[in-house]
């Protein structure tokens, strides 16, 4: 008889795994009344009805086969192609978008395309835990980059993260506008990354997932899409999740070069075998009609941004960055506190506010918290009131 | 620059990943008229109403949002229980089901919680291809375990299943029934090879998917919940692609013991962060009220089962073993052809019936072919007589 639980025995690579993660705070807020949830990278609104109508639409047309391309449907995969291209005003071929279950499927996908056991991923940070550890998952060793706080605003060193690329580095990978900092990598930023990455014949991976929620005078945020030739060394994730309200459908896409479209069917294959086709017709349908809903969403979050700021700004020992220019989370600390954990807890017992603790995305991030803004504008200014009140003004 | 394609530098640990898939021969088929498509491994009964209206009314009810457990939903977990309780006459607590978005995944993930880069995993072959390719993916070496057809039906040899463990093994790995031979294994064989694991300390992962799907009179195959302690070194998967009609869906669920949780849970999140709340519903429902689907699809298989091997059998050159008692194939190959690759084209421009090579199931399988028998009898009764007249009675 072996003795002891299964788990002892399971995978090295995986024995230090974090584990840790929002819904442990979830739990304990159970037991609490009236709490303002903000942990969750997630919006208030139900996907709307013509999307899901898209979807209910599909299933009774007896949709519920297998699909024969993998990579996504012909219909979804020539909206893509069209939306990208319009979108960042260069030729996006439909060859180069692969639809997957979910930006966090995307990404996983991208790690197993490049990282090798024993090879090394430079992250920018903070940033989205999940991205360190399908670092991990595929035998790599991420590298955190963080980003300076020196001045008001976030800010990434180049220098820095070129230097923390070494003969072992894979890929460089970063979101922008990032989550949880809202830092968004400028176009000149862009292709600086891009000519390091060229020059050292090593692999970029970009987390778009909120290039649509951006308060800048563009439709997006830059892209590195705007910057790369097709064949470059770039994998770009995007994400029906935040921007068209669908966090549930669990779909999202990689554009890559087409040259990696035998192996990424074949990773797909294995890893997946594909995406519920009529989460592919809402997804279709998601951006052919849903640019009113994009526009929707990102002034819920703007507005959530300013309704955050006005009432942070006004407490005692907030440190409040610069407003960020895109994204969906205000990223702030308590002066004197530099564990977010005990800061989060706290906040949840005496303000119930639900943050989540920036330990979380990085040791660089362990000081400060995070706040979802997408939101009525009134939840979050509530929410920011109340973390007023507590901690005092 | 880096000139030439981004594909050539990619990991080195999926150079060598088989990019060579049925679909290939999927869209040789297009070009004819006419062709009665038996390669995939998927039915042709529409998921029916009742459960296609649970995810409708599910995504009406405003359920598209993500799911606080990425393990799956406490409703989808007891009905597993339940289900699993009932039909292996053991009790599986609800905490022992996590569901995944597929069968697939359920696989992958199984790969990923117990086999490190360098190990090795044993695999009854010929077999789905796609369980050697996770294997490949995590890093580890697949060795394959070729069944005896020295008698009229595959046989599994135990002593040369266990003579392919060594130090390297983190896992034996086989599907019962089995994918696509309908080998399937006996209680003792399951005994036996639980009893070989716990000894040396290695993990059993069953992909179970055509447990209902099973001709003799029991409701399911032998199950290795059968015969396993719930803290035993065992992964099962499973899926409702196949005994529920729901191939498109793509939900399945792996059966585990409880000490795994934790880890299971955060590689759940990093690799797809859960399944669509609306299909969990539709899967509920055909957990709950599906056992009349379930009879239907089975007596649909074992009906073109009978259909298959009445034809085939009348026809010349047709090595046909016993039919199978479980599983949704016939798998034959014809007499002097060892090259399933070419017999396969063969019979598609001659006959007009897709059927698929037996080389990709492993180096075992090369001259078989599998056909799948879940369609109308007397499609399958049409493929078989134009085998049987284009290569004579």
């Amino acid at each position: 008889m072996t003795g002891g639980p299964a788990a002892a025995s399971m995978r090295t690579l995986i024995q230090d795994l974090e584990t840790d993660n929002i819904a442990d705070l979830a739990t304990k807020a159970n037991a609490l009344k009236d709490v303002i949830r903000l942990w969750y990278g997630e919006g208030d609104v139900v996907t709307p009805d013509f999307i899901k109508n898209a979807a209910a639409g599909a299933l009774a047309a007896g949709r519920t086969f297998y699909e024969p391309d993998m990579r996504g449907t012909a219909e979804l995969r020539e909206a893509l192609s069209t939306y990208q291209s319009v979108l960042h005003g260069t030729a996006i071929s439909e060859n180069r978008s692969s639809v997957q279950p979910g930006g966090m499927q995307s990404l996983h996908i991208a790690m197993m395309l490049v990282c090798d056991p024993g090879q090394s991923v430079a992250i920018v940070e903070p940033q989205w835990p999940n991205i360190r550890h399908i670092v991990t998952l595929a035998g790599g060793k991420p590298v955190a980059v963080p980003l300076d706080w020196d001045t008001q605003r976030p800010t990434l060193d180049l220098d820095k993260l070129f230097a923390a690329c070494d003969e072992t580095t894979a890929a460089i990978c970063f979101s922008s506008p990032a989550n949880p900092t809202g830092w968004t990598a400028t176009r000149d930023e862009l292709a600086a990354i891009l000519a390091f990455a060229r020059e050292r014949g090593i692999w970029v991976i970009c987390d778009e997932v909120y290039n649509r929620l951006w308060y800048g005078n563009t439709r997006g945020a830059p892209s590195m899409l705007q910057v790369a030739e097709p064949e470059d060394r770039v994998l770009i994730v995007n994400s029906f999740s935040k921007a068209w309200a669908m966090t549930g459908w669990r779909i999202g896409w990689i554009t890559h070069p087409e040259s990696v479209v035998a192996k990424l069917s074949a990773v797909t294959q294995y890893v997946n075998s594909g995406t519920p086709s009529f989460v592919q017709v809402a997804a279709a349908t998601a951006l052919n009609e849903g640019e009113g809903l994009v526009s929707e969403i990102r002034e819920r979050c703007r507005a959530g941004l300013d309704a955050a700021y006005e009432t942070l700004s006004s407490a005692k020992g907030v440190v409040l960055p610069q407003k960020p220019m895109g994204g969906m989370y205000a990223f702030f600390r308590l002066e004197g506190e530099d564990d977010s954990r005990a800061a989060c807890a706290k906040v949840l017992e005496a303000a119930r506010v639900g943050l989540a603790p920036g330990f979380m995305f990085g040791a660089s991030g362990r000081p400060w918290l995070r706040m979802c803004v997408c939101r009525d504008a009134a939840v979050v200014r509530a929410a920011g009131e109340r973390i007023a009140e507590t901690i005092g003004r």
